[in-house]
């Protein structure tokens, strides 16, 4: 099989997950700023256009972060990211939905349609540029509740690290970068001292200190 | 166990697997209109205020659609809605998380932004009134895209109803209801008869028939 990786938050969250599982997978970089994955035959795989994906050997190809992270735990149990037992799993898909559409999805929209524009006009439909400074808003009155909703726990499921991490650990160290839009977030105890937490596990730390080619031409 | 039931197409979504499971829940329906969701009680079970949730026995309570439903497929198997192998796990989680994304979410914010604003304001934070239109305009976009993408087939995973297939139908289902935005989707061959299949499933229109007293007040 063949996992294909790209830029941006959604192949980083994967490519963490990877790690933590000790899954190595024969990848193919698909170039986004060339528009690799605008190609008719890239269409054909995924519909959407989106990375990250996996190609299974019969042809079936599995998008989106959430049903690639399920996958992965229920072909390589251990360490498990979803969970281990029904409750586990429950409350892993629990936090990782609310984040995703209560920060990620909103951030995303922040960034898409305004310091990113640009390079996204041609490439999607965007809303208007006062859309994209209401919904960095937005993301960041969310971030500023999750900062009180967390206090105390290690990980966003308490004790536990889990998938419910990744999706937003990767896209807060994306926009972290050069150019993004890290600094008009808030920041508080909570998020800086579980982003480091996060940042220095072994498995994510080596993930994220591999060299990556076509991250660094971006 | 209590399920929290309100108004709106997540509810009626959670309430459609239900029905398809023949699994009947003590539910407790939360009164969205006079901010039942809204009240520090409500806060301390869902942080987010959001509905349907279920709450388990030992004071647990799991919120957010799609892990509501999985927890559904692990706790009452059959007919599985998730999915009885990996494969259609992985197919439906793909699905369903695209059309959510893709468009559920964009009509979402085009109709609590838009045409039902002056019920949103003051219940959450809103982009402008162009961004309304801007994502009603993308969901459009997404739905026609759709229209495309899912030609011959009779549920959105092909030959086998799943879980893939209750969200958008719910969404689609309430806003086609007397004041909100039904009226400027497009329509189309396969959307039109996908709906009429999933309407006209024994289980569904049973529930869709059933007498609903708070929606019918709204």
């Amino acid at each position: 099989m063949r996992f294909y990786d790209g830029l941006g938050p959604n192949p980083l969250a994967v490519r963490l997950a990877l790690a933590e599982k000790g899954v190595t997978l024969d990848t193919a970089f698909v170039d986004m700023v060339a528009k690799e994955n605008r190609t008719p035959e890239f269409y054909a795989k995924v519909p959407t256009g989106t990375l990250p994906a996996l190609e299974f050997e019969d042809g079936f190809v599995l998008s989106e972060i959430t049903a690639i992270a399920e996958w992965l735990d229920e072909a390589h149990p251990e360490p498990a990211l979803i969970g281990a037992t029904v409750r586990e799993r429950a409350e892993t898909r629990m936090w990782a939905r609310r984040l995703d559409l209560e920060i990620c999805m909103p951030l995303g929209i922040g960034f898409q349609a305004g310091r990113a524009r640009q390079f996204f006009v041609g490439r999607k439909t965007l809303p208007c540029e006062q859309a994209a400074e209401d919904f960095l808003k937005i993301g960041c009155e969310r971030l500023a509740w999750l900062e009180g909703t967390m206090a105390g726990r290690d990980w966003v499921c308490g004790a536990r690290f889990s998938w419910a991490d990744l999706p937003l650990f990767s896209f807060l160290e994306f926009f972290g970068r050069r150019g993004k839009q890290e600094e008009l977030y808030p920041h508080g105890a909570w998020l800086d001292g579980w982003r480091e937490r996060v940042r220095t596990r072994p498995a994510i730390a080596a993930a994220l200190a591999a060299p990556q080619p076509a991250a660094q031409a971006a």
